[in-house]
């Protein structure tokens, strides 16, 4: 039966599944490697190819989340990292083109957010703020009971504002913003530093430990560690104590492979709230864990195919 | 002839007008000093007279700007540091009985950025931040054409967001906030730090140089000074790489007394917004002077008034 179709397209695997509901989908999930190496047209007919799997059909219309900045209104993708090739891609058009069906794009953390707003953690409010903290920071922002984009279809970067004057640089080049520090990423260069400069740890001696190596160290103990993850949690509830300062959201959930150590991070973090946020809005916002997991991204596209294309066929 | 009235409360003058358009009010424009030692009853029977005289009789709706926290929907105020006696006043309600008519409060820097949109550098965007550098700093927040208020009615605090790990704090206790650095406060606070550090400057031997003091030794050439302001251009660059980032808006004006010294800033404050925000939405991102300076209090509160409770007379 075709029908409306939600695509998770990661860095190394696709996902697509059928829309069973405004905010669920059907099994099976349609599922293949991401043929990145292939280049974009590969990737675009492998995306075809998981919607029609899991429409048994041509769909009646597909919703795709992509890792990277993009236009969501012009279907253009900006740059996606983990994707050689879709810097500048018509992606929508060429999606469409390829299953024969109208297509939505949207950044894949956004739809992470959307649908932890629609059926998770946020359900319910008008105005909440997903952060996702894993290799990098991304996210989404609801204000007033819409996915806020802004004007170049890029907003919700929540990673990259403001943490410390002196750096470090994250990823993707930008001075002391929250991702250099807090992202597992960050976390890991910070471990690696501190190394450096001749620290005591466990750490030491393993071959660039990561954020989840490094979060096993804190668990058993070890004082750099356990350090790390607290400045990383502290950074965290600074800048999300500065979105409850500047947007009031009802409710802040966050994910990811970093934030599932959220026990780590919990108590810096909102000690850094604390030291940001204005007492009456602190007091109107939940603060916690999201609530999907790691199938945020496909109930996200799944939803967002529902909202773009009208009620599941 | 009555009509629709708005109020600029301030700590030390009230200036009442009224509307003759949508975001524009007749002369002559009704003053008094503010009673605020008298306490708050005094204050809102000084806010109805100064309403009465500007629509000479009883006016058909009042919208008022207060300086402090507030919740526009309830109509209390959480906190107005300049006028005792204001925390937790059912300020609307109280007005309303004092001047006989429908009343409609909201914190006076949300009133000035909405004038800033409606008839200032905002003027045709749907997405727009203001930034008023004072004493404080304090904002307004325009999200696909609505004046932005968040939950608790609070938002828009764009002042009091991260901006260095260490400190120092602002006047209202935030720890490393953008305020402490870079409002007049934050900037003659750390110009004291520096003399009594030992730094040479011609500030040395004055009484509590002021940020415009400061302002002045640094057009003279006073290296202190001189960096002082830059230091508040950069971090007040980065905070707007981080509203752009998050929100992606059309523009964002600065106005106040510190921006008046904008030459001062801009250097610094391009570079800052360089080294957090993604290149697309800072290319989509006008960034520049208030229009209406300390006219915009006053053009946002009778905007204000004609909004809630229709055209003018």
């Amino acid at each position: 039966m075709p029908g409306l179709v939600g695509i998770d397209l990661g860095g190394t695997s696709i996902r697509a599944a059928v829309a069973s509901g405004p905010t669920a989908y059907s099994e099976p999930v349609a599922r293949c490697p991401t043929p990145a190496a292939s280049g974009p047209e590969a990737v675009i007919a492998a995306c075809a190819d998981a919607a029609r799997q899991a429409a048994r059909g041509t769909p009646d219309g597909i919703a795709i989340g992509i890792p990277g900045p993009l236009d969501p209104e012009e279907g253009i993708v900006f740059a996606a990292p983990h994707l050689p090739g879709f810097e500048g891609l018509p992606a929508r058009k060429l999606l469409s083109e390829a299953a024969g069906c109208p297509v939505a794009i949207h950044n894949d953390s956004n739809l992470a957010g959307y649908a932890e707003w629609v059926a998770g953690m946020g359900r319910g409010t008008r105005s909440f703020v997903f952060v996702i903290v894993g290799t990098g920071i991304g996210g989404a922002v609801i204000v007033e009971g819409n996915l806020h984009v802004g004007v170049a279809g890029t907003a919700a970067e929540v990673g990259h504002v403001p943490c410390s004057l002196d750096g470090p640089r994250c990823g993707q080049g930008h001075l002391g913003c929250l991702e250099g520090i807090a992202s597992g990423t960050g976390i890991a260069r910070r471990a690696a530093a501190a190394l450096v400069a001749g620290e005591d740890s466990r750490l030491r001696g393993m071959a660039s430990p990561d954020a989840s190596v490094i979060a096993k160290a804190a668990r058993a103990g070890d004082p750099l560690a356990i350090r790390l993850y607290a400045e990383a949690g502290r950074a965290l509830g600074r800048s999300f104590g500065g979105l409850i300062n500047i947007l009031g959201p009802e409710a802040i959930a966050t994910g990811g492979g970093v934030a599932s150590h959220f026990d780590l991070l919990e108590g810096a973090l909102r000690q850094g709230m604390a030291e940001i946020a204005f007492e009456v809005p602190l007091r109107h916002c939940r603060v916690g864990r999201a609530q999907l997991g790691s199938e945020a991204g496909l109930v996200g596209a799944v939803a967002w195919a529902v909202k773009k294309f009208g009620a599941p066929g």
